[in-house]
């Protein structure tokens, strides 16, 4: 009898399908490449043990799925409901590790536009054709980061900020423990609201759970100062909304740059749109579309395949009641 | 006999004053603070030693002039015409290290906007509030970097692109010498053609000299490939403009960063402002708006001021023939 790995991914080359489909032989496996969902799901309804996608629909669809790998890093989708799998023992992995790059670039780039003003103001100034210089700016040289949150996403930004003289980087977690030597100070998330006060730029790299939903509430955006800065590029649910609006449409924060939002997609009439000094972007940070984040991806999948196969713990397991 | 210093520079704080006093006091100086051009350019047709300004008219003033101290890392005004100082034997020393954070700040900010497609296509999705994603995107991680001018701008960039995991840097000066470790390669200005057809990303930070006017031509601008970005932060004149225009209006090359142009200010009808592609900034890019940047300026001058009254070499000091 054969088994059967399900692939729908829209990022994959040639070459990725190569490198999967020579995984899959060393371990056993056959291989179907689907550019059609419905296809997709059609399959799966059969005797498929492994997927390798991101969409819901797939997994529910599965009645005998032994593994769904998801090229994703948040995997809030599919620990939300248990009942989405058919199968309760059915192994849950995740793509974190892959998107550090890509959206810790992101991060640099949107602070700085901040810090230098280019958004909103030279960016406005540009477009009536006004020559108009020497506003205030300001440097990551020197600044204070909190990081919340430091896995790949968190601790990528955080290397990069340190390398680039960041004056204090405090890193945000669960446990309080040091991942990294990046970070100057870890401290627990119980005590978050003690660092935001002097706090200059706050980057929020969290998974959505249960404990992270609404983690930035309207009682801790009082906290930051006029100066501060909030960039979320995990889940847009982990932000008040409302109340980040309110404190930048009052001038009580510097700015913000949102990529992750309440809901995706922002319907075109929302007054997020709209705020004052809230830079805006379609949830594009981790973009498959970074050739090395595509890379990684397929690499980390093959990795764990040998792992299953192999029977070996996997190394991207998330545990579906945590939710990372 | 007292001896004269004229300051006349917008960005001095109070700190900055009492620093450049006490500098004073301590060589035998006595310093006077100006506000206004018209008042300080009446003060130094006296018997005045010392200006630290940045403004040609100072200078022509000034019939005893022994030194004057620009503000600015680029010091063409006062290279072009010998007539400009009374005083042949005048001494200029420039501000050549103190612009190179903000600026490679700059260089970041502008390049990972271009790479990651903000500047133009998600900046405009967004101002029509269409929740539009996953553009193909690129990295600075692996990138292939050419920098033009390895002084304090380009090498200040060049060591942030090394730590943010740049491919390959490969620095352009006359010598063909070695400044930094952060390059992988140096190759003499003679030889950047044969560079030129490789590089992703061509960053410009040169001083305004007849060596250097028009030294990206048209010719050079034809051996950059379709990927490619170009970044100006020196001066404008380094550009053919219009040979770059064409190229960015056709798509033969991938995007441009200009904070420097000619002339500036660029008038509001220049065709300039609506290039495909084309990122402009008003020269904002070293903007001494930046503290740190304040800060170091005033220090370059007290250290200049401790040598020059010791007849001591000064750190800072520009050959008038050869510009910088």
């Amino acid at each position: 009898m054969s088994r059967d790995i399900c692939v729908y991914n829209e990022f994959l080359t040639d070459a990725h399908r190569a490198r999967i489909e020579q995984a899959a032989r060393e371990t056993g496996f056959t291989v179907h490449f689907f550019d059609n969902a419905a296809q997709a799901e059609e399959f799966v309804r059969g005797d498929c043990e492994i997927i390798y996608s991101y969409l819901p629909s797939l997994v529910q669809a599965a009645p005998h799925l032994k593994w769904f790998c998801c090229a994703s890093a948040g995997v809030d989708l599919f620990c939300q409901d248990d009942s989405l799998f058919q199968n309760p023992d059915c192994l849950l992995t995740n793509s974190s590790g892959a998107y550090g790059t890509a959206i810790s670039e992101h991060i640099l780039m949107v602070t700085l536009m901040l810090l230098r003003r280019y958004y909103p103001t030279y960016a406005q100034l540009v477009r009536e054709h006004n020559w108009k210089r020497n506003l205030p700016i300001r440097s990551i040289l020197g600044s204070r980061i909190t990081v919340v949150g430091t896995g790949d996403l968190g601790t990528s930004f955080a290397r990069r900020a340190k390398a680039l003289g960041a004056g204090t980087i405090i890193g945000v977690n669960r446990s309080g423990r040091q991942p990294d030597p990046c970070y100057d100070k870890i401290v627990p998330t119980a005590q978050l609201d003690s660092v935001l006060p002097e706090t200059e730029i706050l980057v929020l790299c969290l998974p959505q759970t249960p404990d992270t939903v609404g983690i930035l509430s309207r009682e801790r955006i009082a906290l930051l100062g006029p100066e501060s800065i909030v960039v979320n590029v995990g889940r847009g649910s982990a932000v008040d909304q409302e109340a980040l609006a309110e404190a930048l449409n009052e001038g009580r924060i510097f700015g913000a740059a949102l990529d992750v939002v309440t809901p995706e997609p922002l319907p075109a009439d929302h007054s997020l749109w709209e705020t004052k000094n809230l830079l805006l972007t379609p949830h594009c940070s981790g973009d498959t579309a970074l050739g090395w984040t595509c890379d990684k991806l397929v690499e980390m999948f093959c990795e764990d395949l040998f792992n299953y196969a192999a029977g070996r713990p996997m190394k991207h397991l998330v545990d579906r009641k945590r939710g990372y």
